[in-house]
């Protein structure tokens, strides 16, 4: 295969990674909302060490423990600010009209 | 639902990302060998930025364009210094003999 035929490949995941990182984005949303009901702290250090425990875990490679540690840093840091964001309660409007996520898990 | 259940689902998310991310490094390391065996260049900044531009097209949100952009830096920061090993040729070898890549698809 040649190097085009490959970022093919790789556009194709990406695509798949936006879309995973979006549900995860949604399921951190709801926790957040969750933690604002109850007064618990958007900062958990231990819950963040054992999400990059459990990815070490999962990964049979070829990316080393410390990569994917590097990328799943990364992403809670980006899924802590939204969750702070919207603690706050001034997370802008999405032009989408984006509000409940996974509407049908509510109950 | 409740935290714990979101997180139940937070962590089969990040065992698919795991996977995809394997799979995305697995291309990465195939078009490194290629670009060593031509003498291009590993840094490519028009084909990273062709990357970041394909990621915020695929974005249907919540993550907003910028957050899934600081994830994707992250990404290609990582996967660029897994290519630079290789072709520099020190890669070492893994305990699991891991060596080439969806070799179906190699012809």
């Amino acid at each position: 295969m040649e190097i085009a035929e490959w970022r093919v490949k790789i556009d194709a995941l990406d695509r798949q990674l936006v879309e995973l990182l979006n549900q995860r984005c949604r399921c951190a949303m709801e926790i957040g909302m969750l933690k604002r009901g109850s007064d618990l702290p958007i900062y958990e250090p231990i819950r963040e060490k054992q999400v990059l425990a459990q990815v070490a875990e999962a990964n049979a490679g070829p990316l080393s423990d410390r990569a994917l540690q590097h990328i799943f840093e990364r992403i809670i840091d980006e899924m802590r600010a939204i969750q702070k964001t919207k603690a706050l309660g001034d997370q802008p409007a999405r032009r989408d009209g984006y509000s409940p996520v996974f509407p049908d898990d509510r109950d």
